[in-house]
């Protein structure tokens, strides 16, 4: 019974991406780790299961981060005068390369993941870097936090700088090495296969890790159509694929039997989204990594209207911010922009449109994870949003509105993943 | 000698727009309120003077909000889904209708004062409401903050709603009684005149106020090209100004014997920008406001290349966001968007140049404000930015940005305006 109980206060997720459920005061029930339902009144089937009564603080759905790399968490909000191909190779690259120590990669990883604990996200989809001993110390750090993650060790055999860069048969080895040593070992950390980008992995090397996907029947996540420079390298690296995402299609890395995830897709054409929605592709919207790179706005709006599936990114260290509610705010922001200067067709993200794609929208990539209906692992946020009160009542949709706007972390007050609570507030009371 | 002292810390400033003056564990000299300079080493003379050592801190300059709307605060992050003219109808106008009640005044401006001294702003160009009882209250509650604000009855006689639009005669003669009743009662507060935008003044209020202008010479502040729906209005409204900003000059409510500062100017044209510098008007870029409400970018970088003074505003609640760091990093931000989406020659605004227009930029329009260079009135912060430390050394600018993009209130652990400390940290040693 330890992962039953009821969380009484004013309850909200997503219905469907345009509409909130919103229930004052209600009950929400949680058996075994999934969510029964939010119900008004509590029904006496659930009578012995304890209540812990959050008073009138909001609970949310905890928030999924699917674009988001570990090692930049170090140099966040630093560089953010270059654009993406120098921002790599003068900042990222060096950065990267120090996780060769595991030491180094102890102490920044342990920041990271604090940070993560601290904040209102509870999964993410993370890379690593190519440093096999530096990742696992990465997957322990955040198996011990209770959050749940998808982990990827990154390969990269080309256009990488000496001391990062990998050898093709070492990279694929070393990966190898690593999906064995990780079988089993942790229940909420999981390998993601990770090859950092189309210019930086040769055909050999995506050919391998295609048959390591096809092996170990692993999920894929990338990066596709971030920056104009960057898809006119990947054409004249790849003239045989039809689009950038063909490049990685080509190697069975690209949906279909392998669950991908690929970040950006800023500049995708008509094609690649066709080719995104035919092969179940999420895209990881990741509003402000694309403003710091000056890399642009991504059609969220035409991917919603299409039914390509979305959820949002930090994509730290591109966004400086690891908070999905700030990526919300963002994502609002940007598509506003878009408006105005790009296509004055595309209606901009609602706020409840932006709270489903950073709840159940990019949750979906982790199965039914995101909302309250039944059925949903229980990701739970206690958020005490008094201190954004106003001089007239608010609505539970303004109040989500605030709290995406304005909230931090200072406001969580509980947190729980797959219905276990990662940090209970001392001031709530816990009945039987 | 109250407003002597000496400050010890990492100490930051502007030289010019384009670069920063860094002194690791300098001395910041305040003598009678005003800065003396920054010394590697004290210079004998002052030696007398108590310093207070701020340890590995961060000192900086207080930053100027040039663009802000007291009333709004309650509603900030509300609503955003609207653009101006509908945001103006259907939020704006109702809630600022309720400050004809001096206790709901009270209650909503105490939340906003206690943002203010809470935040990193030390000066604030501030909109009130139309009703001089409550704007009284306002100017009582920021006089008693310690910040230094310029403050605004709000004058509006057309194109409002029934329960806040004036009636000429009525808001001419409340301006009056107004000013009368501020002469002389507030060191810190000075009354600023507020038409409120073209589109709600009438010529007869345009002249009357500019008639009590040149009476009691004193400075403007009003809105200018922000939303393109708005600037066709204004055309509509007045053909026979020559562009938006001619239908203030004309009044002679548009720099000159006028310091003026116009908030937005996305829309401008060439010719609006030429009478903007010809004029000496400054520009409040208020880049998160002009985002949330569909309005586009300003052309910051063209602003600061033909020499028009250009500062930046929060904008509450066009902005959600009162801290004018925030503002900085979301300047930049649409900058690069900007660059992207709209001209590629124009250059984003680098973290030097958005440090500069959030302090001796805007600071500009109070005076000698927002350096430490000697004779600059002395407006600090000490930024205890620690918990934003890396892995590896930062330098200064490195964590300038850093504070820029990630700080909030909680690493402000004093502030200083024109020498006068307003919350002194109890950990800081002081000697004498």
């Amino acid at each position: 019974m330890e992962k039953s109980f009821i969380l009484k206060g004013d309850i909200c997720y997503s219905k469907n991406p345009v509409a909130l459920d919103c229930t004052e005061q209600g009950y929400l029930v949680c058996v075994n780790g999934l969510s029964e339902g939010v119900y008004r009144q509590l029904p006496e089937r659930f009578a012995q299961l304890p209540i812990t009564d959050c008073g009138s603080c909001l609970i949310l759905p905890g928030l999924t981060d699917l674009h988001v790399h570990a090692p930049q968490y170090a140099f966040r909000g630093l560089g953010m005068d270059l654009e993406l191909l120098d921002w790599l190779n003068t900042r990222t690259f060096p950065e990267e390369a120090k996780y060769a120590d595991p030491d180094y990669a102890l102490t920044a990883y342990t920041a990271f993941v604090d940070d993560l604990k601290r904040g209102p996200n509870t999964r993410a989809c993370v890379f690593a870097t190519v440093h096999v001993p530096a990742t696992v110390r990465l997957m322990e750090l955040l198996e011990q936090s209770g959050l749940v993650t998808m982990v990827g060790k990154v390969n990269m055999d080309r256009n990488s700088i000496p001391a990062l860069g990998e050898d093709t048969g070492c990279s694929l080895r070393d990966t190898q090495a690593w999906l064995k040593g990780c079988a089993g070992r942790y229940q909420n950390t999981t390998p993601i296969l990770t090859p950092r980008f189309v210019p930086a992995c040769t055909d050999e090397l995506m050919r391998g890790l295609g048959e390591l996907q096809s092996r170990y029947r692993l999920p894929v996540q990338s990066h596709l159509s971030e920056n104009p420079s960057e898809v006119a390298w990947v054409k004249e690296l790849c003239p045989e694929a039809t689009c950038y995402g063909d490049a990685y299609r080509r190697f069975g890395l690209f949906g279909g039997d392998a669950p991908t995830v690929m970040a950006h897709c800023v500049w995708t054409t008509d094609q690649e989204a066709r080719l995104i929605r035919e092969s179940g592709v999420y895209v990881a919207h990741c509003p402000q990594s694309n403003t710091n790179l000056t890399s642009g706005i991504a059609p969220v709006r035409r991917y919603l209207d299409t039914g390509i599936s979305v959820g949002l990114g930090s994509d730290i260290a591109g966004g400086c911010h690891s908070s999905i509610f700030r990526a919300m705010s963002d994502a609002i922001q940007v598509s506003k922009l878009r408006r105005r200067l790009v296509d004055p067709k595309e209606a901009p993200l609602s706020v409840e449109e932006a709270f489903y794609l950073g709840t159940a929208g990019g949750g979906g990539f982790f199965g039914n994870v995101g909302s309250f209906a039944p059925g949903y692992e229980l990701d739970a946020l206690v958020i005490d949003d008094a201190p954004l009160a106003a001089p007239f009542p608010l609505s539970i949709p303004d109040r989500l509105a605030r709290v995406i706007y304005l909230s931090d972390d200072r406001h969580i007050r509980a947190k729980y993943v797959r219905g276990r609570a990662l940090c209970l507030a001392q001031s709530f009371s816990s009945r039987k």
